[in-house]
């Protein structure tokens, strides 16, 4: 019939067509990868060509072969180009922070990085509004349960909704951490530390989930610890809401400030937030003596005697640690910014 | 000095170069992009005839109104031009598998997906041997801990390194689940309940964690269910690396039939490792018996009243819906494969 010898013809069709678009795209993909292979080289010969003049230009000035204000200049040209070239869609064809154990660990070796600007972006500001909705719970959870826990529980929080607690924070640590491994391999010049911190927050997460909540003995003793921890965690709550106005708005003067002007601004970067800096930074030095307090106490609960489990131990240790850390990061990163 | 002239030119020149790199680099990727728009036009109108075409043949036939060989020979053709399009190049231009739920939670919304049919090939590689490394340690784990515990602890297992391996197990599950999404989002066909059911895992190693192992009661009554759970796993251990020998195979051998030989064969594709299929199943049915066997010692246990926490219920009943869940789909597989 008329349809079934068109249907042949047509199928026949579709099957040349399919041969045809595989060899266009197998053409478009080698032919796109060796103009990137060509784009490379020239991005990587002309980075280590900034890299080599910035310490000519290192070299003439301590040896004062040069006039100052010249200098000066140069010295600006060369950021200039740097910027070009890192806030650009040069920066895709540069090599990115390798890929770290952590992200190999539990994804394997798939490629996280964006290879367009705004897509980075927006994996940022996803990162940023995720860290809003934590924070909110973060200060929702912990008092609830402390609520609760006179109100209702008589002084004695219940083993459960501690412990779901525990699982939460223990998840959105873990995503935490997956989220900055990946802003980091799509370039964000977060500090490595930033990073550990939540690493050892997962490992406290995942001791506590193990720590007997409801003993025997006394509870009111035995949960001192918990209960403290609940009021650090509230606290924290406070500091990420601050801390995410603070990150986001830096984040918006860039983006507005668009590319062009951006690259003008680095050294003056932070200028329209900096005065929010200085209202943070001491909500989150008190923050840090507060979490190397709460350490503390939980060091000397298990000392004395009350609880002897390992994991008051091990918590007490690790939140000392944490703040401390905290505590030099915070005070570097500043320093870093007051010598522009 | 001639030093400072032949640099301060060298610094406009490196200025000039890079606003002609991000020049030509933009160039490159507005090219690119727009000629992937156009291809990916017609891998999508291509689809869809694909599609419009089956479904006419099937009419065709179910109205006798074509040959029988005929249609053979057509349904062949188009099988082969959907091939074509699935495992060659065009695949990365049609829409994936959407990227679910889980990966966003964790990771945001950056893209796993590899463009490039070698990378892809690369992932589910890496998996496998992922699998192969975890299947060494679900045997060795487990049995350690069951020999030390008769020969060194007298029957009692101490708390710490059962934590330990259920926290391994944790870990060991979310990065399964989340190598499988990430499979299933570059194109694998691997059924949603194989990931479920990594998801049941994560949760029940999350829940075995604040499960009280040691009890001031009988400890050996208490342990009845560590044990069996530990015993389960073992078994585990095997039916893994049976189940990796064979799925590696199938892959290399659908690797090793090469592209344009592999898009032949897809209906006979598992023609080389059909007999292991044989040998696999039977063992992988005895598992899952013994499986939701625990699950019911473990439900028995908790209504007996040996021990009352609900984390043993909820084990117990998560283990029988995971061997339930197997059964089902690995019949369904079976079947699925016997159609051909
Ligand atoms: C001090 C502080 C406000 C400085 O922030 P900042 O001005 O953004 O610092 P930098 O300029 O060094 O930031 C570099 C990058 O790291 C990121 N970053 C900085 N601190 C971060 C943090 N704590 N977590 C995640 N990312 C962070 C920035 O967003 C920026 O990313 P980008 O390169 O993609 O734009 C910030 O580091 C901070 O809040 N630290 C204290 C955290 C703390 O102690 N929390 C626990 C309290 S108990
Ligand atoms: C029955 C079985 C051997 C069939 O395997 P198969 O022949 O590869 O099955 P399919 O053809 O349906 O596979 C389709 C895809 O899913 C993947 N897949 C199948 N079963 C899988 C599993 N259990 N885990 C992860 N991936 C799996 C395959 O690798 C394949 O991937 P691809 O499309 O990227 O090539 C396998 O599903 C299996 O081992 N099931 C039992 C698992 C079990 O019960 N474990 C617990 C024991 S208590």
């Amino acid at each position: 019939t008329a349809s079934a010898e068109n249907i042949e013809e047509e199928v026949g069709r579709v099957v040349e067509d399919a041969k045809e678009l595989q060899d266009m795209v197998a053409n478009h993909i080698s032919k796109t990868s060796s103009e990137e292979q060509f784009l490379r080289q020239r991005a990587l010969s002309l980075d280590s060509s900034i890299h080599r003049l910035r310490s000519l230009l290192d070299s003439l000035l301590s040896h004062k072969l040069l006039d100052l204000k010249l200098a000066d200049k140069l010295d600006e040209d060369l950021q200039k180009a740097r910027c070009i070239m890192v806030d650009g869609d040069i920066a895709s064809l540069l090599p990115s922070n390798v890929q770290g154990r952590f992200l190999r660990m539990f994804l394997g070796p798939i490629n996280v990085r964006a290879s367009r600007k705004d897509v980075q972006l927006k994996v940022k500001e996803e990162y940023n509004s995720y860290r809003d909705r934590t924070a909110l719970l973060f200060l929702l959870f912990p008092s609830m349960l402390l609520i609760l826990r006179s109100w209702v529980w008589a002084g004695c929080l219940p083993a459960f909704p501690v412990q779901l607690y525990q699982a939460w924070l223990l998840f959105l640590y873990t995503g935490l951490a997956l989220r900055e491994n990946i802003l980091r391999v799509n370039g964000s010049d977060i500090r490595p530390w930033w990073i550990y911190h939540h690493y050892c927050a997962m490992i406290m997460a995942l001791v506590s989930l193990t720590w007997e909540i409801k003993g025997p003995t006394d509870c009111a003793q035995k949960q001192r610890g918990v209960q403290l921890f609940l009021q650090w965690a509230m606290m924290q709550g406070v500091a990420m809401l601050l801390q995410n106005r603070y990150q986001r708005q830096r984040l918006y003067t860039r983006i507005a400030l668009g590319k062009a002007k951006r690259m003008d601004v680095v050294w003056g970067e932070t200028a329209g937030v900096d005065g929010q800096l200085w209202l943070l930074c001491p909500i989150l030095f008190i923050l840090q003596g507060f979490e190397a307090y709460v350490g503390l106490l939980l060091l000397r609960t298990a000392f004395v005697g009350v609880v002897s489990e390992w994991q008051v131990i091990f918590c007490g240790f690790l939140l000392v640690v944490m703040a401390v850390g905290n505590f030099v990061n915070t005070v570097q990163t500043l320093m870093a910014k007051s010598r522009f």
